[in-house]
């Protein structure tokens, strides 16, 4: 069914039969605005991301339902890495006419599906019409005790430098997509890997949550831009240089067996290439078991990557021969490079 | 200068350079997700609300800071309509390689002035590229007393309703930019009223939390689809009918002027026209001098149109000779209609 033969209300009605709640939402979707119950002692924070055909996602190449998946999952990382709690969406639409409603369906139980995982409510949206691409531009809201969000200013010189989560199997993804591979050269299952991490990326939402909780965690941020770009942004707010060890970063699997594939350097994938969604956090000397434990009681783990260092040595990367090389924080910009 | 040149870190440098703050901001723009707080005993409330090229506005018949400021305006009408206290803005663009940043400047001055009246603060955003038209989608946070937001569900049988501000002017605007009258057939100050009514809508902010604040309004929205639709939508979530009286409606001059120059019937202008953005509410009977005298105090005007009757009865118009006709809930349809 087109969207023009099932209207606005209809469709509005139709992706928000029985949606998700919380009892902290006092008001949903269907008026004027949403109304929800901030708890006593608590702060607001709040994110938006998009995600636009042709730029973010292809349909074809990643199901409506991993669209669904990483308009959330993007934005639930930005909430990760702060150390709130997610708690509510509102999911803004731009819709070309032809698109067939079903597809709309796929994209929303994707949504759903990881809403209901980590407990958020879509409490809000709209709908509006384009001669454009598709866009999916969801503003996701949660909350944190007073004082406690984890921001990319706090790290000083001294602090340890750690990784949650595995880098370069998205750029891996794309590399994959692209068609540079030759046939048979990477077994299925790491090419699935590969283009699961780009097209249906897993927040690490309990982990920033707990790393926060720590109290130890001086500054963190998740890897979007690709680790060297987001290490360059926490430099940068904090005033701090950084100095990494080559043979430290957590490169993932499907990453190292597509780099090596095509002849490349996994460790550069891991460096430059975007969209891994893991956390980069600064913490303090000392505490870096506590905060590894923490990781791990989540399920997750963290990995220690390097320290940060006085802003006069800028950001640098140590070589298995020892050498130290400058760290350009070169990532992706999305007004300047095509995708 | 184009913004491929500039780069999307140049171009967020440029747009939130000296950006508008406020005390509860405890965290803007510049890193994962913004961090707010929210006084104890308050709700938060939320919406979110687009603007699209060639369906919401075209470049050259809204000056870039009228756009801006309508992107704005029409997101601070729900709050209103809610009446709660507008607070935090969180602002999306989906914007096309080619796009002048001069253009982006102008939407920014128009938003930024518009948010500076109502003492808004722009906390954070995303920027994403798109191959489709330029789009500007904004979410507005506010808050309000606990319980104290106005619904569209709570109006009763017997119940008086009132509209703030005047209904026609934006239909009115879009019918003379499309063409259709005479040359000379309305006066230029007219022409230019409707067309600001449609490129740069005034939200009743002060009034809506001045009518909240009575406490005798039982359910509230703005009139953006059109009168006939949105009392539709209070009618269908409070479980009542209502009759309106025809010479109560509040027609605004321009429509009626416009509507004359093309032989066309200014009541229909103002009921089926959208985009007004004036405020609809129903007042419990005995209340609505109280209710009015509120409006009044902040510089507006509440016109009485009409009451809320039994659900049996539907909706009604009684015309300037006493016959009741049937009202026919129509309105924009985002997805059916082709602006």
């Amino acid at each position: 069914m087109s969207l023009a033969e099932l209207g606005e209300f209809g469709l509005i009605a139709r992706l928000t039969h029985h949606l998700e709640s919380r009892p902290d939402v006092v008001l949903g979707v269907g008026d004027d605005a949403a109304v929800l119950d901030i708890g006593v002692g608590r702060q607001l924070v709040a994110t938006c991301d998009a995600q636009v055909e042709g730029q973010h996602f292809r349909l074809g190449a990643a199901s409506p339902a991993e669209i669904g998946h990483k308009a959330l999952a993007v934005n639930l990382s930005d909430i990760a890495a702060m150390g709130a709690e997610p708690l509510w969406a509102l999911i803004s639409l731009l819709l070309p006419r032809g698109l067939a409603v079903e597809t709309l369906d796929g994209i929303y139980a994707g949504m759903r599906a990881l809403a209901r995982r980590f407990d958020i409510a879509l409490v809000g949206g709209n709908i509006a019409a384009t001669a454009g691409p598709l866009a999916i531009d969801l503003t996701l809201l949660g909350s944190c005790p007073r004082g406690a969000a984890v921001t990319r200013a706090g790290g000083r010189p001294g602090d340890t430098l750690l990784v949650v989560g595995t880098l370069g199997a998205a750029a891996a993804g794309l590399l994959a997509a692209g068609g540079a591979l030759a046939p048979g050269s990477v077994a299925p299952e790491t090419l699935e890997r590969a283009r699961r991490a780009l097209a249906a990326p897993t927040p690490l939402v309990a982990e920033g949550r707990a790393l926060a909780a720590t109290g130890a965690v001086t500054a963190m941020l998740d890897v979007s831009d690709g680790l060297a770009a987001d290490l360059g942004h926490l430099c940068e707010r904090s005033g701090v240089g950084a100095e990494i060890v080559a043979a430290a970063v957590p490169i993932d699997p499907a990453a190292d067996a597509i780099a090596r594939a095509v002849g490349g350097d996994p460790l550069a994938l891991a460096l430059a290439g975007g969209e891994d969604y893991a956390l980069l956090c600064a913490v303090r000397p000392g505490e870096i078991e506590r905060a590894r434990a923490a990781v791990r009681a989540t399920g997750g783990e963290a990995h220690v990557i390097g320290a940060l260092t006085e802003p006069t040595e800028g950001m640098r990367v140590r070589a298995p021969d020892g050498r130290l090389t400058l760290l350009e924080p070169h990532g992706w910009d999305h007004l300047r490079d095509q995708p």
